[in-house]
């Protein structure tokens, strides 16, 4: 149970791996139970300030299990679903970057985009699939792509579910990065090591749910928040380590979260 | 009155082509209408599972007929308008994509964003024009154009009105594609022919929906839609023809909608 | 007083400047003031048709002056403040276009954003810089940047407050143009200019009213409206003119808001 999510933290960061790397990571109910876990896990660790995750082996993460499909096409699958909704990561309080390292398909794509930045290889294979399985955009992806790479981009890769590399992956604006394969894990870590760094956990956490929860609401209404969430802010150690920092020339000690 | 919008389809793929050349198929009343008339009847015959839009000769659409804005300033229109509003390609459950071979400007603007896809020749000349003539962004322009570039893009061609090339419709993130004029329209078919070859087409009208409607959602409440939309798609027997179809290395024959 | 923001006027366009070159125009409660005072009156001076914003020396604005942070650190703050919200600029019913000539940090960033348009030197550093601060996305930027420039490139700079170029905010698609700094004030008075001289100024004080709200409503909604102000638009002289310029080739006289 515990092999199906390897999870090692140096430096602040927290590396998760999905680990089927025989069905190219193929999604099923355990692997997701074990990524949740590890996710709730780290957003209580204080040892973590930043999460990369990866795939074991040459996918990312493939899609629904074909055995999970094929059960539900028969009637006879039984698992009892996870409570938590896919959505769960983007309400986890420390930054997620999906470091794309190979095949990334249907529900492997959403959990891509529910971490809040993308790197990729560039020879890294993307398809939603969805329409060419009968099937339609899943947990939320008709929600999110097109805020990350706009409407009718969005459209080209949820109604085609033509396969895309890396590389367009990044031209649309869906990946932050699009990298060479063999660099991919050390620039995703080198990144989140930056952000372990120099950026404040409690302002990483207060803007994560800024920028996921903002969509929902009205500038002037958002404004109003983020004037109250500041004043909040004027009152942290971080601030004032924040300045100091500043004014000192030296990088940050900020608290854990 | 027929001839307003001529109509073929090929290998479940249907051109409709504006067809007022002498006008750079400027839109009026009776065009649009004969358009929308086309939409309702792809919507429901089995045999079209894709759209292509374009106009013939040197232009896609060059707005209003100067005719209907001239009989609107001296109060002279007198028109029944059309029931249905000019976002109705938007409710139409089958793909719609803009082939914008020439003059696309002001309602023709309009309507290539209500497209689903946007590919365009290279050398079109795209304006929003409104402001350059004393107008507002019509028509919900002002809502669509900012999801599909950015709100500073959207800022750009609606305030200044001013005429830019396909070539940069495409690097503004306006258009899906740009490429030569003369293979245009072969390009949008061929694209076309790929949805209704590979993509179910319950799928494509499930996404199609989901993709316009989620911008009045959260994310929540769209994975939640997402869900129940799912398990009716477990049901469908495109979902079977998916499975099996992917299994056994062949293209699909998923049923018409 | 009057000093620390300069303003002329040229054609139709008003050049407004921060003027506290020895902060890199740091921002302070009474430079906010006399930059929305300023504003305030362009709306309403039939001399002004579009406005540039931009920094006096080697700066665009670097952020929330250090003397108001320990202040308010030390809780001895205690400036009136001023009842406009940073979204103020967002009101004025004349396009505002941002000359961003150097350094664009924090506060400054907002103000960049609240501008309609965005032209950067290319050179020019960028940081949002809250996140190393300990600090949040202040004023709305979280609801800004990712309408701007897609939820994950917004998630970046957010997230990491790292530092970027003026060139990389155009490859972001934050910025409308990254030009050679020498040139960029030229520029960016041009693209006013044009404005002045071709669009209505009718127009565009509802088209930017159009885009800025459109976020907060469904298409249908919006095109409603937008037909509701396309008639109010039909019986305005701007229109006759507009029309009228078309049709005889020559440049539009269009009356003054």
């Amino acid at each position: 149970m515990e092999e199906l999510v390897l999870s090692t933290v140096d430096q602040g960061v927290l590396t998760l791996t999905f680990n089927r790397p025989d069905t190219l990571n193929a999604w099923t109910d355990a692997m997701g139970r074990r990524y949740f876990d590890l996710l709730a896990q780290a957003a209580k660790d204080p040892e973590v300030r930043a999460v990369v995750v990866t795939g074991a082996g040459k996918g990312f993460c493939s899609g629904a299990d074909f055995k999970t499909l094929a059960a539900l096409q028969e009637g006879s699958y039984d698992a009892e679903p996870d409570p938590r909704p896919n959505t769960f990561p983007t309400t986890i309080g420390k930054p997620i970057i999906a470091a794309v390292n190979g095949a990334c398909a249907g529900l492997g794509m959403v959990h891509a985009l529910m971490c809040d930045l993308v790197f990729t290889a560039e020879d890294a294979k993307w398809t939603t699939a969805f329409a060419r399985r009968g099937l339609i955009a899943e947990y939320g992806l008709s929600w999110v792509l097109p805020r990350v790479m706009g409407q009718q981009r969005a459209m080209d890769v949820l109604l085609s579910g033509r396969v895309f590399s890396g590389r367009e992956a990044y031209e649309l604006g869906l990946a932050n990065r699009a990298v060479p394969g063999e660099s991919l894990l050390a620039q995703a870590r080198e990144y989140a090591r930056e952000l372990a760094e120099y950026s404040s956990p409690a302002s990483m956490a207060v803007i994560k749910r800024q920028v996921w929860q903002d969509w929902e609401t009205t500038l002037r209404e958002a404004a109003g928040t983020a004037t109250k969430e500041m004043i909040v802010s004027f009152g942290r150690p971080d601030f004032t380590e924040g300045v100091a920092s500043f004014l000192e020339r030296r990088p940050p000690r900020f608290p854990a979260l």
